[in-house]
């Protein structure tokens, strides 16, 4: 065996690797599988694997053999794992074990008391909470910051999606503001002259699963490395060799589950075909939660909201359910494409989902940076939900800024990577349509299988090996930018 | 945070008992949720936790605490503590993390063959690999042995059922020997002239399990602190806030999932109830493998093949399957208590279970102690099968010697807890029969709670506080013997 400082590294991962592996699987099960009497074992279980976890990776000796490795020999490929390694170690010496374990403890009691302040309207009882979240994210956010040497916010936003900046992201999003908004009401006045109709249910629990499954089958999941379950609220989990993927049910609502795990099966596909023989270290780890994004929404919005997967979708759902006027073909596409503003972001379509974003991104910027309190939050909300989608949450903190857990936790920094996500989905499925001539009528006659080996080949191989904006480069031809996004958007609402 | 010896063992086993509770559901979905591809990830990542469990347990510190905890000021229960904190310190540090290591990849090995071995009835492929189990096994039946003083077999045994030896165990079934066989043959005798009507199928699963639910329900299990799920192999598993146990379903037999979940429900109320106040800590265990198959086996045959049982139980059963000639009421009951010696161990009845126990105590203790050779077994085996049941399993390995995986992952030394189990079974039946007066006639009305209490005050709640022994007396107001076994047997069978 090896002893040079990389081997001592890779070993090291491996074990962390290992503990993520039981950290995933206990934290899969205590959201779909957990009797609620279990909850306070498995909550200290998981936290004294964190804190295990944090002391392997911050460890001294860790860094001495990062120092070390950068003058071994190593290939590109190493040299990738070594600047992941790094990065994961650096980001994790940053904060004191105090802080991360006071962080732990606000956000879960943030939002464990957000369960009743939410229906209750509690703004007052839920904001003072919040400044506790708030303050303990920013003195990480200053930690990160003196070390990297840029903003709060960027530092925090560096976490998620390695290399992107407010800076970026403001240029990015401007653009978006530009014709958004416009194009919004311009879909909005035309959806408002058509008369569609609504699918009727119920829908039973049982074969709204079945469909689940043969969605998830014709979309190339993997069962023999993973599983469909329930939870609360809808998420992928698990490790690479066994990826879980979860749904919830309404009787009275088809498409929401189906859609779900269509969404849900993006992520999947990704974790799934990430690249084995690199296992256990983190260039063999998907590259940012923008990426893992855009695999969901390539599913759910590029791929199944097109005409040509509804189409082949809606003989399934016919046969299963029986026919219904919702079921004609021409009402079944429009009312899947259909545009509805509304106060609540996880419920909204893709056209005016970015407004929910930036609305998000803005004021969680400037809240990090020191330049509002938490206290301006709700008139900020209002004023700009007022300005993007003219919806008042005044007063109404319960459908405004207290609708999701979201900043309970002090994950601030996560949220642009929704639309990034978006817009990286329609570059991506531009060049892909580009690279496979006939992608339309293949995905219509429900075969995948070029586009799937295009990903495959562009995103899904790589995991982290090379930087956001080189993964995008290559596969697409150019950086992010909202054309694509936007072209989309026109053809295919307006 | 006080800082005696004590208290810094105290921290030590509940970090322990952190991993153990993840090492549990982690195990628990390996045999219940995983899909295949899982299977070499969640070996590595368990591995790799159980070294870690090892390391700290073993650690020098440890051992210098436990010194120094000594002459500290303990009160009785820390003192019990104390003594199951050293017992567990000195079964790990015994072992060289080598041997550990393995004795877990021959195991494995072992048991994988095994299963492809079992069908070809192949002696000769199993044997070799056997024979490398059976040699690590010895290695460390020495090093238990040398640092105990006692015969190798018995430092094994000593594991399972502290303060076992086999001279006790040898009294204990040189008793059972001497009028066991004559009562199977006259129980068989009188069995053989009743005509008995089999229950037929088929007996859909998703009843069958609605079936098992009432009777967990019935039998006091927590669903808000457990579950009940399917494996190949049912068991009880997971942690005592959050108690999961299995079954497996077959829809041309009724009686052996539901009995199963019985059995199962023994071992879970025993681990849902106890003592919560000392969590995390050693002494908060269950008392030893025997006294856990004592409970299920309470369940089980005591109470759930009683004539009143199963009379509260068949109106169940004719509601979800219908009427049928099986389960008149009388042939019902006869059925439940069929006696029928078999060459399979799991299938047997209690009747003739203790024969296939004894046999493999006879044949593991010489083969530990070093008195006969893996060669040896087959025709050992044939001969106390004839001896004991009258049949000859010559050359039919696979109905014999390699009919289960019991011994592939080298855990001799268990197999006597389960007729130590049903001895302590009935001998605590009598206890509580005795102090709870009108007992059948509760059951017969399906009010076990005076019964549950019993169970609760005598065994559950107790943990590991007491020695097994003292554990027994304090509850039978005497010492183990099988008077009450062949009581039990003789009242029930003849």
């Amino acid at each position: 065996m090896e002893n040079t400082c990389y081997q001592q590294l890779t070993r090291t991962f491996q074990r962390l690797s290992r503990f993520s592996h039981l950290s995933a699987i206990a934290g899969w099960d205590m959201l779909t599988m957990m009797p609620p009497a279990g909850s306070a074992a498995r909550g200290e279980a998981l936290a004294e694997l964190g804190v295990l976890q944090h002391q392997i990776l911050t460890d001294k000796q860790v860094g001495q053999w990062l120092q070390g490795a950068r003058s071994e020999d190593l290939n590109d490929l190493e040299q990738a794992n070594l600047r992941e390694m790094t990065r994961h170690y650096q980001q994790a010496s940053l904060l004191p074990e105090s802080l991360v374990e006071a962080k732990a403890l606000a956000g879960s009691r943030c939002e464990h008391a957000w369960r009743t302040q939410h229906p209750a309207n509690d703004w007052a009882g839920f904001s003072a909470n919040l400044k506790e979240v708030v303050k303990l994210s920013r003195e990480e956010a200053q930690l990160r910051a003196a070390a990297k040497g840029c903003s709060p916010y960027d530092a925090l936003l560096d976490v998620f999606e390695p290399d992107m900046t407010s800076a970026r992201l403001d240029t990015l999003f401007a653009d978006l503001k530009s014709w958004l908004p416009d194009l919004l009401q311009r879909v909005a006045d035309k959806q408002s002259r058509e008369t569609l109709v609504d699918p009727v249910g119920p829908f039973p629990v049982a074969t709204q699963r079945e469909l689940g499954l043969e969605a998830m089958k014709m979309l190339g999941f993997d069962f023999n490395g993973g599983r469909l379950d329930i939870s609360a609220h809808p998420f992928c989990g698990g490790v690479p060799e066994d990826v879980r993927i979860t749904t919830r049910y309404d009787e009275k609502d088809l498409l929401s589950a189906l859609f779900g795990v269509v969404h849900e099966t993006g992520h999947a596909r990704y974790e799934q075909n990430l690249p084995r023989q690199w296992s256990g270290q983190p260039v063999a780890l998907a590259r940012s939660t923008a990426i893992h994004e855009s695999q969901s929404l390539f599913f759910e919005m590029q791929l199944g909201r097109s005409e040509a997967f509804l189409r082949r979708l809606l003989p399934s759902i016919v046969q299963r359910f029986g026919a219904q006027p919702a079921f004609e073909e021409a009402n079944f596409i429009a009312w899947n494409q259909r545009v509805k503003p509304g106060y609540i972001r996880v419920e909204a379509d893709e056209v005016s989902y970015p407004a929910h974003v930036i609305l998000r991104y803005e004021i969680e910027q400037a809240l990090i940076n020191g330049e509002i309190e938490v206290e301006d939050i709700p008139a900020l909300w209002n004023e700009k939900m007022q300005a993007w989608l003219g919806l008042s949450t005044e007063g109404d903190y319960r459908n405004g800024c207290m609708q999701d857990i979201h900043w309970t936790d002090g994950g601030f920094g996560y949220f642009p990577s929704y639309t990034l996500g978006a817009m990286y989905a329609a570059q991506l499925f531009h060049a892909a349509r580009t690279a496979l001539p006939g992608l339309e009528s293949a995905i219509a006659q429900g075969d995948f299988s070029a586009l799937f080996d295009w990903l495959r080949q562009n995103i899904w191989q790589h995991g982290s090996r090379f930087s956001t904006s080189q993964l995008i480069e290559n596969a697409t031809g150019e950086a992010l930018n909202s054309r694509y996004f936007r072209q989309h958007l026109t053809a295919r609402y307006l």
